[in-house]
């Protein structure tokens, strides 16, 4: 039977702006593509860290040189327009790799809601940083005018933050389906999906919040019944002690032994934790799955057991 | 069989800003739910101007804000986005109105490029309208700093207009048609298709261009070889002799007919024109289709036969 991947692109994967996103996708394209190559089925989940917070900046910019004639555009709006954005760039990179190799494959962007609950305690809680670093002052400024919240770097200075809850249903998961199983290379649940919250009269109400595109991703390999998640990332594996002499780079984790390290704080909060807890999730969630976290470039040998941090039950 | 419908939405059907589309999708989605409530099969694409517009404006003024950190946007980027955007909101508005009468279909938005002809004479004529109004010192300036090009209107000022071609090929048509047929909704070809240019080594170039949406639709139309052709607009019928005391509101038009009244001027450029000519055009396209240009809110008085312009072959 022929492997159902879903994969989960890191900010590497796009760059943080437009020329760094248009040079990124080839290189991540050609990654992909290795894995099309090999007969895999493939369904491909992205973050928008940079780029949302890009939009959401330009649109602040818009609301600032025309008060009377724009209001302030909602993140979930911004997110919508933020799936166009990459999903473009990506897809297009996409098709044209294949080509080049004589696949022909369609390739799809499907815009793509996931619900979140109104009482997840993210929302108290903001974390995710979206945007560029700023300074004091227009951090000031947006805090007074828009209720923003904001993270502190020493060195950066401040960048705003907002909540990042649990994906719950993916509203659009029977589009993606058929897409998948009519044979189409899929682009879903763009950074993590759009946060929506149900809410009576069938009407779904746009979160101002960033879903982890690891969790979505887990959450639609899950309900795609696929048999890989691949998380890629900037390193080739997971390591325990890391920056210790303890230090080591792991081949094999189970989940048992994964949710045994993550509770004694071995990996990143933000980083390679949410990358373990929605590989642990997965490999837990069914029969044979299994997860795998390496490098871009390295997507290829990790599927063949050659490389990263393989995560099985 | 089943009726397969291709609907055009004129901007009436979404504003020209954030609230106004908010309020303005609800309408839309009645008229159309209207249809898929009588069981036929559609597939809807509208325009963006405005909200490419919007966009595009959004994304100067970050440049403008930050030079060193931000290039300008091309048109095609802000396209994608603005797919993202419409879609967004429009499809949620799909879903809720048929769930509220007992229906549960999928509602899919599907990125989509078009391609274009780069010799195609529309780009050394810009002539579509996008954005706002601005000043002739703003319009100065982007004219110095982007060679935009502009339109004058002696009452409104001045707006910016760009090259408006023909439709080529849908690059996803097969994604539109796999959904298409598996019953889905689909909204494809938004603002008429991001425009593409094809070029060597398969990859596809972004144009600054916007291609009109009733020639995406009547495109989309016949490679889905769908039956019927609907363009929802601000008017209820085609009229001849538009503002004279021959004045005629027209029930039925057919493809010669209509072929010569638009060469005698009767139709307005950029407005009813098109409309009629794209509608021509997929008449006689081949056997049996029909075209339909009425109010968004007569879709289904109109496919009943009780009102609007019939085009026929």
């Amino acid at each position: 039977m022929t492997q159902r991947i879903v994969i989960a692109l890191g900010g590497n994967a796009l760059g943080s702006n437009l020329p760094e996103q248009m040079v990124a996708v080839q290189r991540t394209a050609r990654a992909i593509v290795d894995l099309i190559e090999e007969g895999k089925e493939v369904v491909i989940v992205h973050g928008n860290g940079p780029q949302v917070g890009m939009i959401a900046n330009a649109m602040t910019e818009l609301t600032r040189s025309d008060p009377e004639r724009y209001i302030p555009c909602p993140l979930s709006v911004c997110g919508a327009m933020s799936q166009g954005y990459i999903g473009y760039d990506l897809q297009n990179a996409l098709r044209e790799e294949m080509l080049r190799r004589g696949i022909d494959k369609g390739v799809a962007t499907v815009l793509t809601q996931v619900e979140v609950d109104p009482d997840d305690p993210a929302f108290a809680h903001p974390t995710k940083p979206i945007g560029s670093f700023m300074s004091e002052q227009e951090a000031r400024a947006l805090r007074d005018e828009r209720a923003y919240d904001f993270m502190f770097d020493p060195q950066k200075g401040y960048r705003r933050v907002v909540a990042s809850p649990l994906p719950g249903a993916i509203v659009e998961i029977d589009t993606i389906r058929t897409l998948f199983e009519s044979g189409h290379i899929v682009i879903a649940c763009g950074g993590g999906g759009i946060p929506v919250l149900p809410t009576e009269g069938f009407h779904l109400k746009g979160a101002a919040a960033v879903i982890d595109k690891d969790f979505a991703a887990e959450k639609l390999a899950e309900q795609l019944g696929a048999d890989t998640l691949i998380i890629l990332t900037a390193v080739e594996k997971v390591a325990v002690g890391f920056g210790t002499e303890h230090e080591e780079w792991l081949d094999e984790l189970t989940a048992p032994r994964a949710r045994a390290l993550a509770a004694a704080g071995e990996f990143g909060e933000g980083s390679m934790k949410p990358k373990v807890e929605a590989c642990t999730r997965f490999v837990e969630s069914g029969e044979g799955r299994e997860a795998l976290i390496t490098l871009l470039e390295k997507a290829r040998d990790g599927i063949a057991g050659k490389t990263g941090t393989r995560i099985t039950r």
